[in-house]
């Protein structure tokens, strides 16, 4: 709907209506000034169920202190009433400037109209709904099966700028017909979570209102299931869509114009090669060189270097677009950097890079750093 | 001198003669890729004395191998044939591209015709001789007294991009005629670091080459001293002398325009208070909204959030120019954006932080990130 609170002429709150028995999960930010929104649904979690979800645009209600608590309490009050569901079965959220109080009488006032006229056809113009600076919904679907029954996973997300390991300004849900335990439910999105929205850094900065939930309606009817072996299939297709979603987060990274991918192995442990791969996805003077279509690779030599992770420097070695650049720690004999900087001038950018000390791994996506990342957020608000 | 390693035109090469009997200490980057000149001074260093100094810019000597370490040995050797002083009393360094194999022999085949022209006054050409992307040498100069002896400490740096805590790709040299012993100097030059070149960031990434040093002569004749509280104007003035050669760097920091400084205190420690105000200084959404002259304190709030040090997100209070914005974790009543308005279009911008849990306090110093940033790196070999 369109309720007036920021945007003119798009909508910009989003109500979902969950069939009686959904069982729900949800992974949030770990910022130390989480929003009233992010507090509220850790704690209704609990109860494992959901019936309703309301998402707003255009305001994250962060940093609003007592009031902004209080306009989570009454929005979720304004869904029972519509509903007659109890409390913790509703789940808030939102996504926006921070620190301005958010009029929760513009969101309360449509509640109960937009309640008469939801519909399960309305996908795109959810993930539309839920938009900040994105310049695109992002929407993936998934099917497959449990115990012989056909089950489908959608889900959509935004997100574009503050995007950094701990979720960043991002929101994302993802609804299956499956029916599933809460708590296996809880246990496949935070490890599916780990390999996609926690591997993907725009700016390195994390907000306030991360949120992913997963929600399960139970309709396909398959049979009951408790553990994760029973569900390897359906593990993987939500895996696969999570990281499709987590990707199109990054492709649409603020100003972004070159997708980068980042693959550490050879370190001592899987944590280890994430952290430092990190640090090479998150280096200022690595993404302009990628914005530059320069073969720069010493600045990833520097990243490695700053991530105090361990790493030797002397069987250090680097890949880019698949083409060896150095090894044992100095640049390859007869080095032509042709190919290269070939490689550069592409949309999509693969790094790989061996610390050469131990077995871990790990892979993460970012952008680069352009003119455009500044234009946007040196004028967010103005 | 010009040598010829890379630039044209310009000096590119500087030898500094010591005083017979002159004590060093010296800090260097914590890099797991640290280069052959930072692993050369580093066991150099043990000796606690030196004799002479050289360094080249345009070529880092950095992820070259044994290359790399065989041009320190040649370059030690030379300076050593021509001054006849122990390879120990001899300390290298090297600024510039990382991963091309420096050509030594351009140094060496000049050393000896190079020490026939020391002289005593070239402090400003100097310090021009080791810039590379420095807009301005950055010099500085203090006077002060030990045991009534009047001594002085002349310094001078380089660096504008990859700075960082853990120094960056900062070299600084300070010279003083005081006589200290070498662990006093150490103990001196380790604790104003702390708290100026340890203190400021340009752009989060750490260099393979940070290096700064300290080197008494001992020519100002002072009584000997042993113990800190002897020399506490001299310690006051080298810290002074330190703090200013460091905010010249940032104020020269690639494509800055406007000098930041970030003060935290309410923190648990002063450990915890610097890390969350470099997570401010560091963060691309705050350094962009400097940029374009917005005073959004938001993103002050979601950088220390992110920052994963206590903070007490309903006792957090903002000041910007000096100006409460918030405080009790939300905006101030009646907050009036103008005067702030007004500050962020100055050049010197102020962020005070209290985060409410305890009494740590620190202040870090940084720049905003603007478009001459990326011009700067998305070409900087090309």
């Amino acid at each position: 709907m369109a309720c007036g609170l920021r945007y003119k002429g798009r909508d910009d709150l989003l109500l979902v209506e969950l069939a009686p028995g959904t069982t729900v999960a949800g992974v949030f930010t770990r910022s130390r000034t989480a929003s009233g929104p992010v507090l509220w649904c850790r704690e209704a979690l609990r109860g494992g169920r959901a019936r309703f979800l309301v998402v707003n645009s255009g305001n994250a209600n962060a940093f609003t202190g007592n009031a902004g608590i209080a306009s989570v309490q009454r929005t979720v009050a304004a869904a029972v009433a519509a509903l007659g569901c109890a409390p913790e079965e509703v789940f808030v959220a939102s996504t926006g400037t921070i620190g301005v109080t958010l009029d929760d009488s513009k969101i309360t006032a449509v509640l109960k109209d937009g309640v008469a006229q939801l519909a399960p056809d309305h996908w795109d113009r959810a993930a539309r709904a839920i938009m900040t600076t994105d310049t695109y919904a992002k929407t993936a679907t998934r099917e497959t099966t449990i115990g012989g029954v056909k089950v489908r996973i959608n889900g959509f997300c935004k997100g574009a700028g503050m995007i950094a390991p701990d979720m960043a300004t991002m929101l994302g849900y993802v609804f299956t017909d499956a029916a599933l335990p809460a708590p296996l439910l809880q246990e496949l999105l935070a490890k599916g979570c780990a390999k996609s929205f926690n591997a993907i850094t725009v700016d390195s900065d994390t907000s306030t209102s991360d949120t992913l939930m997963l929600f399960a309606t139970g309709k396909a009817g398959n049979p009951p299931v408790t553990a994760p072996r029973e569900v390897a299939a359906f593990r993987q297709a939500l895996d696969d869509l999570l990281l499709d979603l987590a990707q199109q987060v990054v492709k649409d990274g603020e100003g972004a114009r070159k997708f980068i991918e980042v693959t550490v192995e050879g370190a001592v442990s899987a944590r280890a090669a994430k952290k430092i791969a990190f640090a090479i996805a998150n280096s200022p003077l690595v993404k302009t060189a990628v914005a530059g279509e320069d073969a720069n690779w010493g600045r990833i030599v520097m990243a490695v270097g700053k991530a105090g992770e361990k790493a030797d420097r002397d069987r250090l070695a680097i890949s880019i677009g698949g083409i060896k650049v150095a090894k044992d720690g100095q640049v390859v004999p007869n080095y032509d950097e042709a190919p290269v900087t070939l490689h550069m001038k592409g949309s999509d950018i693969v790094f790989s890079v061996d610390v050469g000390v131990g077995r871990g791994k790990a892979t993460v996506w970012t952008c680069d750093l352009t003119h455009a990342y500044i234009d946007i957020n040196g004028s967010y608000r103005t």
